[in-house]
């Protein structure tokens, strides 16, 4: 399975040039779009969402990645290997938390270049090919790289990463590492734990860990970006 | 052939993993998305405009249907056969003209449960497996379940629906129910039937039978959700 | 392979319906879809568009192109073969360009209808099947048919013809026919060349050739739409 993690939306043309790309190197294969509208050229609130999610999917699965403002500059094009799955995309801090959290990793530059190279979409010309030679099991022309890693980015980012089609707002701090008495703050209002939408009244903020163990902030019956103005990049605070 | 029929958005984690689960437990059945921005939250609008839609569909297709608003609360895991098609989804009136309508339909609650049950996404992890299942000719695990029935909707609802992609607002009125003649009447605005787009003038409003048998109002050349002040939920009458 | 090219959107129910109808009549065709945010009911911008973004895919494709204002109108559903690629879709003006730069082309009125032909919805009743039977290599009853020009459209057209996922404004204008020299000039701004993204400073506006050889302009870190105030239609001119 060859999942896509991109910036690209799904309408427009890039996502489909992709996987017109894909069908034609690993037509066996199938393309799952997982995120088409990850945090829009930004590689660092993208690299929490994404390894909270790959996370859940099956062991073999490569994960085509493409966050990446500095097309056509000089970050390097890399494929990953970690924990036995396999990540290919630009090496600009996307797969921070993919190497921190792996328990075995290893990092490769891409070395295979297409005849054709665009400027502007790697995504298409170069990882895709990638993707599907992984997919299919084969190994393309790689050399040893030292990725840039990003050591002052926290384990736990307190700030929104996402806002989904509800309104509700991603934060980049695992459930896992809070506990359930804790209270966050952000745009001035107190926001408590609840399990689920029907705990609290309509109208009403709570937090949760979502479906991907991420603590999500949601209004019952209501769009919590609205309703509290939350956006990428809002700060969160634990106030307890 | 496994349609869904959600308010997840395309984009976003929702409808990627659900397809990763159909995939993983049946991978010979394609998914194909019908809406994926069905009226969120709202089950009663959904549920006209699932009737309408679903009917085209050939004998034999599963709906994989997640407007679900209770998630976490009481309401009960349903799955329902329908005149040779099956329905799999939450019990919240979402399948009520599904029922109405069926010539022969039978409802049982969902007693397989997955291992790992998220409060939030029941769709990838209870009704997706369970749509799979039944795509394959399996039968999951059931029991014997009334359901919740809604005799105070009508049959037809003089209400928007569903707002598309060009400004057209469609309505729970079914066409077959209504004379050519009808005039309808919303935001201080008489509308009058026509054939088609080209059957009038530049800006024009007027209602049509659209193509899934449901009144639907639109303005040639422009957005009858911006000309009218439209959104679901707006009130029509019927003037004459 | 068959190739959507529309202005359906991709959620509501008008893409799914017709993937579903592709599935049915031909279900080895993988079905991609290019763009199914085409520019809504304008023949003309989408005719420059589908003629870049066609003339990536590989020989034997079938793209199935519906941009079709006039539906339910006298304008006439073709079939067109370019280059050993299909086109499916309404005359009116979209096909231009493929029939402008083609070395061999040969166009045809579909004379095969459906048993039921819906008013407004010819890309699932008509099109879509026809497409399907060509991608299995048969050909549907035909026609000879002069097709409809637009000979007083420009070979490249100095007007944003799309807007992309991160505000990137496309026009219709072929890269190859502009020297790198040449200064763009819309919104009272000049907009000079250059390779890519990371060349110009965070916040300034450039030109440069997109990965499908079109003239785009964008703004590094930023939105061009929002900053240059950009939409489908916005002249441009060469200032140089």
């Amino acid at each position: 399975m060859i999942v896509l993690f991109t910036d690209f939306g799904l309408e427009g043309p890039y996502t489909g040039q992709m996987k017109a790309v894909l069908h034609r190197d690993a037509p066996a294969a199938p393309a799952i779009d997982l995120f088409a509208d990850a945090p829009a050229g930004n590689p660092k609130a993208a690299a929490y969402l994404l390894a909270a999610y790959a996370a859940w999917f099956p062991i073999g699965t490569v994960f085509l990645c493409v966050v990446d403002p500095g097309v056509g500059g000089r970050r390097a094009p890399v494929m990953i290997e970690a924990d036995e799955r396999w990540f290919v995309g630009p090496d600009n801090g996307l797969f921070e938390f993919i190497l921190r959290r792996a328990k075995r990793a290893q990092v490769a530059a891409i070395a295979w270049r297409p005849e054709f190279l665009s400027v502007s979409f790697h995504g298409r010309d170069l990882f895709a090919p990638v993707a599907a030679r992984l997919a299919k099991g084969e190994t393309p022309p790689s050399r040893a790289h030292q990725p840039l890693r990003h050591v002052d980015w926290p384990d736990d980012l307190a700030e929104i990463v996402y806002i989904d089609h509800y309104g509700n707002a991603i934060t980049g701090l695992r459930a896992s590492a809070m506990a359930k008495e804790s209270v966050l703050s952000t745009a001035s209002r107190s926001i408590a734990h609840a399990e689920t939408f029907s705990a609290v009244s309509p109208g009403a903020a709570f937090w949760y860990e979502n479906s991907n163990g991420l603590v999500e902030i949601a209004v019952n019956l209501g769009r919590a970006d609205a309703v509290l103005g939350l956006k990428i990049g809002s700060p969160v605070a634990i106030a307890t």
